[in-house]
């Protein structure tokens, strides 16, 4: 129930309070948001979801974000935005992100996100932006795309102004992050104590929760990443995979001419990548993947971890198929997801526009 | 009245609606912003104001928003920022904008422009806004400033693009710019067509209302435009100066030593300049006040331009002074206009919304 009654206090809708509060409980509160990129693949499960599903125990209060809005600073199929959308949240709910202990919403659809950033942006020099790896990235896709002209987005270039918003407005004090999101999260600490040190204390400064480093690498590359924008289609396990096709993917996975099982990430990236896979998936450690391996060689090994991966993600797979097949659960989910979320944030945004003089 | 109940189709918010409608009415909609530089001075009256008051009854649908995003590019104090805004509000009204036939509101309030402004900021490339006069100010900052290092905020690199999620967020037709603006209008004119390309037509292209080219100059240095941050305390008349301070002014105002009274922009800056006031205030044409100087040297000229300003000033100000001891109803004013612009602005921007994806 909204009211808009008291406009000129600041406050431009005012919400029934349920068990959130604006305030950090004490223990904290992480946020963390990810792009609708359709359903995850199994580097992103075992590399940062399986993450966000441990933090929901762990932490009083937590935020997860299916961030649409960074999403377009790349072009996208509307028609196919919006299912990705869909199966993300499918998929989240499926890996364990449960709505009754994590706020799982969309964050186009809390319209504090937007203005926060507009603010924080007045805050941040153009200087101190231009030494982010968004630019970077930016300058890589020149590179890549100087035949298309693709010259990077006003978007791209200040995202990360909009991820110190999606933080900071939750007041969070806590945020998963890989090793290359560390520098976007020191823009949300400086841009915390820029406020505060401008405009009095209002902000936590954000610390990062360093993800585990397990690194899940492409099946045929095992230099690069596992990426869903891999070209070689075989490089990429999706946790939708079929068993035979997971089979298929794991058989084909490049490795080296030894054929015994050891874990030697630098000398031996191919083998010791499965060893990764197999330690994750089964909850083990590299250690006891490699000493089950014993007397096997790679060939054996990669049955037995697709054995391992298989079982992992059939549960998973059978649950997205399930929750694919209820649109309307899923809007639901989101939909309660994202009132929670605006109760949270428009009382901070509010007292920024307070602050800023706005009202 | 607002309800939450429908947010899977789109719309966080549907409102009673009112005669607004979002689509223009035919004749057009106009739309403008000012900056909440507090009381306006002699110069933005006549040059732009005037004309605001005038196209109220020229166009069916008219909008004038009271730009506070944009005023934090620029560092302000939030008291005064606040008090600032209360006064261009009490100064419009003063001046004539009629809250019958005009929008009147604060921009802040409207979340819309925020969230626009940053979709189309992905639409916007960064060579696109580079060669905009915003940053040539930056380039001036910095020239200017480079002591104290400051190299411009993110929010004034970007503010073009806010520019134009103002005008389109409204589907405006017809947008009052000085030529200084001209550029920032084709940036909202380009981001119209690229969006129409890429999503299908939604936004008419805003045309230009090139305002009078009448331009008052300081009155200390008749080379440079009449301005609120001139540091000279006798260059510029505000609209709330008292008679005393007027009289004041324009007798210290520079000339030449030619005594008689000509217009001649060109070689007689100065004196062309009173006559610029005079037949602006007397709202007659240079030629006509020309002729009422016949006979008098400029000093004489001084006390009839003096009076005519008077004349025209002394209602305006003695307005604002009881519309500022009404602070309730000036945010009464600008609460009904908020209400307003956003019954125009969220089925809009619902819109854009839908088609980029993310409903």
């Amino acid at each position: 129930m909204i009211s808009y009654d008291n406009l000129e206090d600041c406050s431009r809708g005012t919400y029934d309070r349920q068990s959130d509060s604006e305030e950090p409980p004490g223990g904290g509160r992480v946020f963390s948001g990810i792009q609708p990129t359709g359903v995850p693949h199994l580097g992103n499960y075992l590399g940062a979801l399986e993450n966000w599903v441990a933090l929901q125990s762990q932490y009083p209060s937590v935020l997860y974000s299916i961030v649409d809005l960074h999403s377009i600073t790349q072009p996208q199929d509307p028609a196919q935005l919006r299912s990705n959308i869909l199966d993300m949240a499918a998929s989240l709910l499926a890996c364990g992100i449960d709505p009754k202990r994590a706020i799982l919403f969309q964050q186009s659809q809390v319209s504090e996100h937007a203005e926060l950033s507009w603010i924080l942006g007045c805050l941040t020099s153009m200087p101190r932006l231009r030494h982010l790896p968004q630019w970077k990235i930016v300058g890589a896709v020149i590179t890549m795309k100087s035949k298309q002209k693709n010259e990077g987005s006003v978007g791209l270039y200040t995202y990360p102004v909009l991820q110190a918003a999606d933080i900071l407005l939750y007041k969070s004090t806590h945020v998963p992050v890989g090793e290359d999101q560390v520098q976007h999260l020191e823009l949300a600490q400086d841009l915390a104590r820029i406020f505060n040190n401008r405009y009095g204390d209002l902000f936590p400064e954000p610390g990062a929760l360093l993800s585990s480093t397990r690194k899940v690498k492409s099946l045929r590359d095992p230099s690069a990443k596992m990426s869903k924008s891999d070209p070689h289609v075989m490089a990429t396990i999706s946790i939708t995979d079929s068993p035979d096709d997971i089979a298929l993917k794991i058989r084909r996975a490049v490795t080296d001419f030894t054929s015994e099982v050891t874990f030697d990430p630098e000398k031996r990236p191919g083998v010791s990548n499965l060893v990764t896979i197999h330690a994750a998936v089964a909850k083990i450690g590299a250690e006891e993947a490699v000493s089950q391996a014993r007397g096997l060689d790679t060939g054996a090994y990669k049955k037995l971890v697709t054995e391992a991966v298989i079982q992992r993600l059939t549960p998973i797979r059978e649950e997205i198929e399930r929750l694919r097949s209820d649109r309307a659960h899923l809007e639901a989910v989101l939909t309660r997801g994202t009132l929670r979320a605006r109760e949270l944030a428009a009382p901070v945004l509010n007292e920024v526009r307070r602050r800023v003089g706005f009202c």
